[in-house]
């Protein structure tokens, strides 16, 4: 029996109807894997991490966007719409594409990136770009998906948040129970919220008898729930978190007081200290958004948390490779040896 | 219980030792998903893809890394090193570091292409390149390696090859059958010549009835195997496949002959044409090398091939994201437009 993604697999606990298409590019089912050298650094009675960046699309995005566009189907929607230039953008342009559906990108104006849209270019998706900022293209996205027959998949589509909470079901499924801590980024909060959904489904369901503590962190330029107040240009090197004004800020506070959790922050120094770590100790190349999590992990261990008898999951939200640029900022320069064993063995220091 | 990697999964079938360290970066286990589009286009009774773009390091690489740094470890080797532009130093590298072994990847001379070294970068990896080409870089590997305390890591390691056989296991694990039909891409004929061991194994041990037909192609420009002799300057816009000299030749052509498969070739542009169908219909960035699979199946059926009531597994083999460049060669332009619903509106085709 084939696979079928996380639609079928959780069909019971999401919005899936008779009328709703089972399909799947592969997302869910994501790798949980043990810390091989942090969880001993730290003194941590287990560490895990949840690679998200593993999904088809690399990254969690692919989780909420599966359900969305099965719902944008059942509904006879022909396109889908969303404001982003980055991982939703590519996740909505892939899963749109396989599904024969019209997908609409709508960008600020400003430098673009294209190795942030090249995913979104590769599958075909429309994009336009506007004289104006994020918010403001966000604004126009919703009206016109209120005015014309396209669905938006935006976080505001409630079946993205649906979709994202069966990563809580993975790893209760995986671990036989839930983790003491779940450490995971914040930005538009939409991942912490859905989590916390999945864990408290699971609770009430009686799969677990304890939920997590939720642990979530912001990037120190870009930390609107910390601050309490919009931040109106958020600056950050992890774009992914880069939000002023999180479209879930409520229900992540929710979160986060309810599982007597923390949400904190963390400078872009600890975020590129915890990607560094992670890619030459641990193995893991995350893109920096990712790295807020472990990031917030070492801040709290710093200050004297006792994780000796705790279980934690770090949630690692997308690939490396979506912000290569990052990880050759601190290039070598390859000084051409002469091709003899010689010269070799004298610059690896065997000689 | 927490998913532990392939070399637990499949440790019965795979040179693991009670020495053996059974550790995992969450290799494996990759995506088997249906296609969406392309299957009913082309008239195939069930046509799946094997997205090993979905492995830790975005290549079906990790499956032979994982066994050959578990080896290196039960040999108290203390680093790994390797001939690779690609995704092979990619792994080598992340894999290397989570273990805290010295991973030294030996280039060619040349423009070095930075997107192609970010992973071995990022990972810490000691880059050493020489004067002089590939040929010659495999050579000084191989002499250091016979010289001093280090794993040799590329393809000519016996244990590279076991790990990636793994991926014909999953195949038949989950389908519950062969597929009929099995069509991959072929470079260094590594990848080819594991998937028919596995397929061989499972069938010895009673697993399958029936053993796929091999179906391997190599770029036009790099396919020594189906011209017969060397080609001393491969070249194609598939670099993952751009090999003149495979090391598994011979084995290439016993899969083959052994399957009653094909070994044949595609042109770049038929290469480009399946990169771009897989994203704009499949929802699928796969790594152009990775399409000659899909380039394969698409030749073969223009020609007539009858595959109706055929199962059809095409191996995708790397993540879209190692090479974005492609990707974005034939970018649209922007233009920004104003914001306001009418213009927006217009652009689409709404008004």
């Amino acid at each position: 029996m084939v696979k079928q993604g996380i639609l079928s697999r959780y069909r019971d606990l999401l919005p899936v109807t008779a009328n709703t298409p089972l399909f799947s590019l592969g997302e869910g089912d994501t790798p949980l894997t043990r810390s091989p050298q942090l969880e001993n650094k730290i003194g941590c009675g287990s560490l895990y991490y949840k690679l998200e960046g593993c999904n088809p699309t690399g990254s969690f995005k692919d989780r909420g966007m599966v359900v969305a566009i099965a719902k944008a189907l059942e509904e006879d929607n022909r396109a889908v719409i969303c404001a982003s230039t980055g991982n939703t953008s590519a996740s909505a342009a892939a899963y749109a594409a396989s599904s024969a559906l019209d997908a609409i990108i709508v960008i600020p104006e400003g430098k673009i990136a294209l190795g942030k849209l090249a995913q979104a270019i590769v599958h075909g998706a429309r994009i336009i770009a506007i004289d104006g900022n994020f918010d403001l293209a966000l604004k126009i996205v919703r009206s016109l998906s209120q005015k014309h027959q396209v669905t938006l998949v935006n976080s505001l589509n409630p079946n993205r948040i649906e979709g994202q909470k069966t990563a809580s079901f993975e790893v209760v499924d995986e671990m036989g129970t839930a983790p003491d801590y779940l450490f995971i980024p914040v930005g538009n909060a939409g991942n912490i919220t859905a989590y916390w959904k999945g864990f408290v489904e699971y609770y009430q369901l009686g799969k677990i008898k304890q939920k997590p503590k939720m642990m979530g962190f912001q990037a120190e330029g870009a930390a609107p729930i910390v601050r309490g107040h919009v931040v109106d240009n958020p600056e950050t090197v992890a774009t992914a978190i880069r939000i002023g004004n999180p479209a879930s800020w409520q229900r992540a506070i929710a979160a986060r007081d309810e599982s007597g959790g923390v949400i904190d922050m963390v400078s872009d120094e600890d975020i590129l200290e915890a990607y560094s770590l992670l890619a030459s100790k641990e193995g893991i190349f995350c893109e920096p958004a990712s790295a807020a999590s472990v990031a917030g992990l070492l801040k709290l261990t710093r200050r004297g948390m006792d994780l000796s008898a705790k279980s934690v999951v770090c949630v690692l939200t997308g690939s490396g490779l979506k912000d290569v640029d990052t990880a050759t900022r601190k290039t070598p320069s390859f000084t051409v040896l002469p091709a003899n064993l010689a010269d070799i063995e004298k610059a690896i220091g065997w000689d």
